[in-house]
């Protein structure tokens, strides 16, 4: 599990982070690449989990059916989601918004191991 | 103005509708893709806009900044956002995510035309 976090961040360029967590904010694993170990990925992830979840509730409602990816982008960071199932989520975070391409394509592939392992 | 959302829409394959709003879910102006005129862009971007000013306000709190674009990618369809201002989003709805990033793009490369004119 740790490996393919560890694997996800060594492989996006400009990636700092990624965790898996529940969508009740509760961390199940996570991987900081060590030139960022002040990257407090857990307490981020956790402040936007609710949110995402609330997000994923409106599609429903409006019959966009379940969310899979969610990504944002902000002036010092972007955060790229991969939701692995009800209950948990994957989560990237990149210092820039440079490599949005590579991030989501390794967070899908990676996606299913992860889930597997769940 | 219209025009500009209706270039969105005409020039991203896979666009149903395109709609500027403000973060209060009040719309300033939309367009909707004749073929699918059943389409709620309206109601749809409300619904979503009280949850974008949310995931600001945390982007905002843990010091990543202000948020520049969301992405939304669902079983039945996607939802590319961009931020004019503290005030005013655009937002293209898509019947599917396979064009991504040419829809993404579009948006950025009209933006500040529409944010211009507010």
């Amino acid at each position: 599990m740790n490996a393919l976090l560890q694997k996800i961040v060594e492989d996006t360029p400009g990636a700092r982070a990624a965790i898996l967590m529940g969508f009740d904010g509760i961390a199940i694993d996570q991987y900081v690449r060590p030139e960022d170990a002040d990257t407090d990925i857990e307490a981020l992830a956790m402040e936007f989990s609710f949110r995402f979840l609330e997000l994923r509730k409106a599609s429903e409602s409006l019959d966009l059916g379940e969310v899979s990816d969610i990504t944002i982008k902000a002036e010092r960071g972007a955060i790229l989601v991969r939701v692995l199932n009800p209950e948990f989520f994957v989560a990237t975070l990149l210092a820039d918004a440079g490599h949005f391409g590579k991030g989501r394509w390794l967070l899908r592939s990676t996606a299913a191991s992860i889930a597997s392992q769940l």
